[in-house]
């Protein structure tokens, strides 16, 4: 666990394959990690340049000034045995290798170069994120391995993958959709430190409050199941397993080299142990959502409000095949309600209608006296720009509504999820992103389908539920 | 059949409660007309207003010149029996209701001014549309009911909706996703003109070559199934159903009024009848847009080609999963493709990565290599935006990529499927749009997950193979 310290606190970064041409790795990690505001010495790599962006450069890992803590490589997978030797000779504590043609190719020369590499790191001290990774993503200190939608902010979400590319879509899709991290690793092929050491890091990272993880397969097995468990004692764990199906296990082989093992099992594993197993990455966004900011439903008769004719009848189709309970509303509150719905056509029963209630204030009395119905556990509030705009003539009135969603949503005190949908053509797709961020700095999650929201929130009760059965 | 006719080809429309306000859908319906070119004659019916937006306006309809073959009204429910003596007066053939407040309140009063209004219209010719619908988008002659993102071309979808959300909806998302419509009909109530009627119609239209349909339940089983059974021996017939579950049920209820009858028989008439049932209106525009452009393929064998790592798996696992078979490359197709992938880490097998082959020729010389396999029946092209850019610096390069693509699946003849993914931040969305408006000018359907491009491939594959076997 100490090698983690310089993991999460290295004092200088090395980028071994610094460079300033824009469309290679090397310029990614030093422009991510300036970006991000690195605190400690940035130390770029590359015998052909004094100098990468305007900052010194060494021609090797043994001409930079001392303590190196952390060093990052993209060079060719033939040169990687040579700048181990140069890592332990330049005390470096962490390497993450970026750099492929290891052990998932396969083949003799990959396996064989992943071997030397491991035999001549543990002659010393230096630990191994990858090779074939990203890295590490870690924006509360600066480090970072890309640049597109990065949020410089932290938050309370760790994500640890075994594919860079998810690292990287989960980082960016997420963030944007309001996701925060605490730490984000994509460790690749793991030929030293692996999904096992990173869950056990994050089980007890002050930091993290819900670990998400894409595992293809695991190294150590035994090792895994403990660190599993104490994993979900102390957090949820949000788990996308790739490799379910023959094709994939396949694909899973020759991207990481990874044994994905019988799927059955798994599943039983994950069952026994109450990891969330989610289908895809927009899957496992929706449920990190819902743990990110609602507060904990006492059961799942639902309300859902907004639009209405058909759309609300696939609404309630959809939270009722997802598991949630589309709960009739009372005469009393049916009264309440019928006072600020007068129009014919108007649904009040539940779904409700907000076809002729686009006043702001409506909104908030519709979620207010919804709310107050002491079996309505959590609510859905659904919109679309489109109708919105069409009905309205703006987008003004749609922040309007926002505004009392949130106003409202905050003196029920019970979950109140938005789902925010649009066709997305070009001069609507701003408006919605500035009305998404409008709920995820008031801290509601913002869905993009009824039934992704739905999904989520079961799952999240179910959670809860299961729980407080077992404390 | 002949009512038809009137409904599509007006001669001239009235609009009762035609207005310049813009926030009152009177104000709609005349904006998206004129926008739309209706070429015949209109007359805004209005008795407070001389003209409204330029064209002379009439107090009723009994006033307006004739022939008023089509009528389109928003009044009010209680002053709708009246209105249809002024029809019956100004001999109008066809009365499109977007009033609501009649059977589907499920109250007195309602359902005896729906009956009033059946009524009187049967003392004369006149049908009705409706009440409870917004009507009729028939790009052609320019008869529309929305003005967001409604396209003004023709193409061959027809679309049949009890829901006038819905038909919105996938007029405006289907239409940013290169769908074309012959008919989009949003019929209501059917009081008058159901379910029945339309499909007839539409079995035999020449402008339409695949049906799809949203219907919450049927007034008149033996005659739909009858229209039904027609319209599937003559065309692909897409349904999605809405009132599925006994919450959807209930919603469906206080919506249209509809008795949405057991699920278990309606699935059973759309399995025998060869009906593809599809979850959700995005799974209804993925497989729409199957239909529409691509070729016949001869079996289910799919090579994915693009990405990489652990969204490669995810893909495979996707595709497996929704029945398609991800068919492992033989010997003299990768040999092919290591002579232009050289670089270590690149996956050859298929799925196939475009980690390192971010050429525009490295991907049209992927394709036809790939296709150029015997065993291979269809490809999907999967592509991220922000992978692109990231990696390669700009969108032009990805519009490259995109020609290249679009060359090489014309050349192939084989269907080409692409997924272009972006996570949406402002700056890459025009990019996007205009990526994707770039494959469907071409004639390539583009899917927003790999997931729903295999579940809409497998589902066209077993289509053509069932229609294979009864012809």
């Amino acid at each position: 666990m100490n090698d983690m310290k310089y993991i999460f606190h290295p004092r200088s970064i090395a980028i071994v394959g610094a460079t300033s041409d824009p469309l290679k790795i090397g310029y990614s990690y030093m422009t991510s990690i300036l970006d991000l505001g690195f605190k400690g010495k940035l130390y770029p790599i590359n015998p052909k340049r004094s100098e990468v962006l305007g900052i010194k450069a060494y021609p090797t890992l043994r001409d930079a000034p001392r303590p190196i803590d952390y060093a990052i490589s993209n060079i060719p997978a033939r040169q990687v045995p040579q700048m181990v030797e140069d890592c332990l000779a330049a005390g470096v504590k962490v390497l993450q290798l970026f750099t492929a043609g290891f052990s998932e190719t396969g083949e003799d020369e990959g396996i064989r170069l992943e071997e030397e590499m491991v035999r001549i790191a543990r002659k010393g001290v230096v630990r191994i994120i990858g090779p074939n990774c990203l890295g590490v993503y870690y924006p509360k200190i600066g480090l970072a391995f890309n640049a597109i939608n990065m949020p410089k902010e932290s938050g309370p979400v760790a994500f640890l993958s075994q594919s860079g590319g998810y690292a990287n879509e989960l980082t960016n899709i997420g963030g944007l959709r309001g996701i925060r991290f605490s730490k984000v690793v994509s460790y690749g092929n793991a030929c030293d430190l692996n999904e096992t050491d990173f869950l056990e890091y994050l089980a007890h990272d002050p930091d993290t409050e819900v670990i998400a993880a894409y595992i293809e397969g695991v190294k150590n097995g035994p090792g895994f199941v403990r660190a599993l468990r104490e994993a979900t004692k102390r957090k949820p764990v949000v788990i996308l397993k790739g490799g379910r199906t023959e094709a994939g296990t396949r694909a899973a082989a020759s991207h990481t080299g990874a044994l994905t093992g019988a799927v059955e099992v798994w599943d039983a594993l994950c069952r026994q142990m109450g990891v969330l197993q989610v289908n895809n990455l927009d899957e496992m966004a929706d449920l990190l959502l819902a743990f990110l900011h609602l507060p904990v439903p006492q059961g799942r008769n639902v309300c859902v409000i907004g639009l209405g004719g058909g759309v609300s009848v696939q609404a309630a189709d959809d939270c009722n095949a997802a598991g949630l309970h589309v709960y009739p509303l009372p005469p009393e509150i049916r009264a309440e309600l019928k006072k600020i719905t007068p129009e014919a056509g108007t649904s009040i029963a539940n779904p409700i209608d907000s076809i002729l209630m686009f006043s702001p204030e409506e909104f908030y009395k519709t979620i207010t006296i919804t709310a107050s119905c002491q079996q309505i556990d959590l609510l859905i509030v659904h919109m679309t720009l489109e109708f919105g705009i069409s009905y309205t003539g703006g987008i003004e009135l749609m922040q309007a509504v926002a505004d009392n969603v949130i106003r409202a949503g905050k003196e029920t005190g019970k979950p109140v999820a938005v789902v925010l949908r649009t066709a997305g053509a070009l001069p609507i797709w701003q408006g919605f992103l500035e009305l998404r961020e409008r709920f995820h700095k008031a801290g509601f999650p913002v869905f993009p389908t009824i039934a992704g929201a739905a999904v989520a929130l079961d799952r999240f009760v179910q959670y809860h539920q299961n729980r407080g059965g077992s404390e």
